[in-house]
């Protein structure tokens, strides 16, 4: 085996054999591959694809990489959601400690910033004092007695995806179904979850832009979960502009805490619900009332208890960026358009997200939106406020948000289609 | 300027600007893009192509890294070289010395081996005691003494050249088109040569398996050569099978100083003479002959000063390999297929060539043959001998010479067209 001739069958519309994904996953879990051999494999699976017997092999060999778990041992059914990603998808925060609260355990093992779209170990951590890291023994612990834990994967799960999630992010290598299937998919059945909801994400800002492309995905990615034995259901959900109103970090913290307490955005708090409610379906809790655990607090409570048993304090002040920047609507009328892409990038080139694998992300970096496509509004007055601690920023985010990002048309145009409505947050379903 | 951009731009189709040019080259020169990420970017500029405007554009980003050499103050014309690379392609050894024995300076920069091509430089290390690191003054000087050096290009020439080659070699991203005009012609440009004539390989054993893109090759290369102010001539050769009877460091030292003698095999002489023309025509000299220096001696004395001025010892006995494995000829006849490929494909698995850039090589590695294509062979009696240090290498050195690279027909085939006779080994000119 030399890894130039796994480079080069695939680089010329080969397809791999069941040998060479053993040892080129192996060779680069044990630094024998070295990253520049693995990227330029990655931009090569990126362009030519991979059939599904190249894809399920993929995967076995990222969780053969590392250990698997086991919770079969707790009191509760374990359910998991996984969000293939967007801009501002903050819906872990609040739906893992709404899910605990109507009875099903949550081992939600994360991840963190990859592109434009935010990480939730990113978000947490703008929370003073929480931290990501917690060994096997304390996340079965946190799991155990709060229902739901979030925390960064071990480093004995998977660690062939680890590293090539880490490498993906900054080469230009993450927006390939074959390699986004597996990676998601070989975490989560090495994490052990009983059973497990996908929320594949559709539209600008995520890396599936078209249905087919979402159903593509999810459809692998159901698939590889059943043939693993874990119970497997995708929601393809919309991501044209992005969820809630806001994308960074802290920003988003904010916007969960208010969902938990009753409030928040409606379209954050509806696909919050839908989601709780396929999980605890799988979870074989189809009786429980997710929105009463809203309404009663008691999704609240879990949240401060899963935040302060791993150290971050539920009532510390969260941070703030030192300098902020407004943008005012371009015209009166109706937001027709704000594009997830384009405030992803915007949030991103803020320092909300990073370039190289190395850097750290500013917590109170990102774009707040003070309006929602199909909402009026006032020429002049603010439509986003963008945050950062390193104002030099300012310039490359405006050019991320300009063209056809923001797009008002005349109140009576929304009549007549121009100001098309957003489509509904839950496009399809996938079983 | 954000490197992944530049890659994704690339990685969907598009064409690169100046500016991300410019910027990319320098911002890699400078470590602040990392390997994998230009390695993702060379496979995306693999597999999508460059337009000619991004190729001259990348080869004066690799121009502007680092310094250029100037050789007007040298009382005789200077004339380079440049082999796209062959297997068995030691023509460089010969011609240098020959040339210079002829009135032309030739200030011949040199690379190591990459993929299944053996390098110049790895060849001449061979020699004991040769080096091939020399500062500008100490390499002026021997060019002024001997009037023929071959050396590594120093540090301050086409730094980024430097850097992306060694990084292609590994991470299967060596045949591209215009990665390799690039690469090849910022170099000769540099360089501050005054002439320079191509050898560009067509067939198995070369980068480029067709006739047409060759053609295509040579015909960027003299551009950008001639756009330069550098006189600039392509040969289109064979590399169907490999050019004399040797693959391998020593071993090609070894035959190249036969040549040098007098003898050695025929096609090695003559491409040898051929390029020689060019290369004396190129530099203002058409009235020298060449093939009387051969001759006269006065060739292989210049090849002992040259040796000699790099600290190398022209008289030491040069290594051989601990371990030999013959490979019988499979059936008597004509040998009608000896594909050049397979046999640079053996002779890298030997141990001649690397797997990774800071990998070496063995001296003796590589693959002797006792018939060229044409010739009549015995079954049972050697056809190929192998030579390497480390025997364990045999099994993958013999696959690679399996199947139909060693092709024996009845000799009265030979007559009806099945044993196909080796095509000439200059197949057509480019100025």
């Amino acid at each position: 085996m030399d890894v130039i001739s796994i480079i080069r069958t695939k680089r010329d519309g080969g397809a791999l054999s069941d040998a060479q994904i053993d040892w080129v996953v192996a060779a680069y879990t044990a630094g024998e591959v070295a990253d520049e051999q693995m990227s330029a494999l990655a931009m090569a699976i990126l362009l030519n694809g991979m059939e599904r017997r190249e894809i399920a092999r993929w995967t076995a060999a990222m969780i053969a990489s590392g250990e698997r778990m086991d919770f079969r041992a707790l009191s509760r059914p374990t359910v998991d959601k996984h969000s293939t990603g967007g801009v501002g998808d903050k819906i872990t925060l609040p739906l893992a400690p709404l899910v605990a609260a109507c009875g099903a355990a949550v081992p939600q093992l994360s991840g963190r910033g990859l592109g434009h779209t935010g990480g939730t170990l990113d978000k947490l951590e703008s929370i003073p004092g929480w931290r990501a890291g917690l060994d096997n023994a304390e996340m079965l612990r946190v799991l155990d007695e709060v229902g739901a834990v979030v925390c960064a994967a071990g480093e004995g799960l998977a660690p062939a995806d680890r590293k090539l999630y880490a490498l993906r992010d900054v080469t230009g290598t993450v927006e390939s179904l074959p390699l986004i299937a597996s990676s998601i998919m070989s975490k989560k059945i090495a994490e052990g979850t009983g059973s497990l909801v996908l929320d594949v994400k559709v539209g600008s800002g995520a890396f599936m832009k078209t249905l087919d492309d979402a159903r593509a995905l999810a459809e692998t990615m159901v698939g590889l979960g059943t043939d693993h034995g874990v119970r497997t259901v995708a929601l393809l959900t919309d991501m044209s502009t992005p969820l809630g109103r806001t994308a960074g970090n802290a920003l988003e913290v904010a916007e969960s805490v208010e969902v938990l307490a009753g409030g928040g955005p409606r379209d954050v708090v509806d696909l919050t619900l839908a989601l709780a409610r396929e999980m605890l379906d799988a979870a074989g809790l189809p009786d429980a009332d997710p929105e009463r655990a809203l309404a009663d607090g008691s999704a609240m409570d879990h949240w401060r208890r899963m935040i302060a048993a791993q150290g971050g304090d539920p009532d510390a002040p969260l941070p703030t960026a030192r300098e902020r920047h407004v943008v005012p609507a371009p015209a009166s009328g109706v937001l027709a358009t704000l594009d997830a892409y384009a405030v992803g990038l915007a949030a991103w080139r803020l320092g909300a997200g990073r370039a190289r694998k190395e850097e750290g992300v500013q917590a109170a970096a990102g774009v707040e939106l003070h309006a929602k496509p199909g909402e009026s509004v006032v020429e002049g007055a603010p439509l986003v406020t963008l945050h950062t601690d390193t104002p030099e920023r300012f310039e490359a985010a405006l050019e991320a948000l300009a063209g056809e990002a923001i797009r008002v048309v005349p109140a009576d145009a929304a009549d007549d289609g121009t100001g098309t409505p957003p489509p509904p947050t839950v496009l399809d379903r996938i079983a």
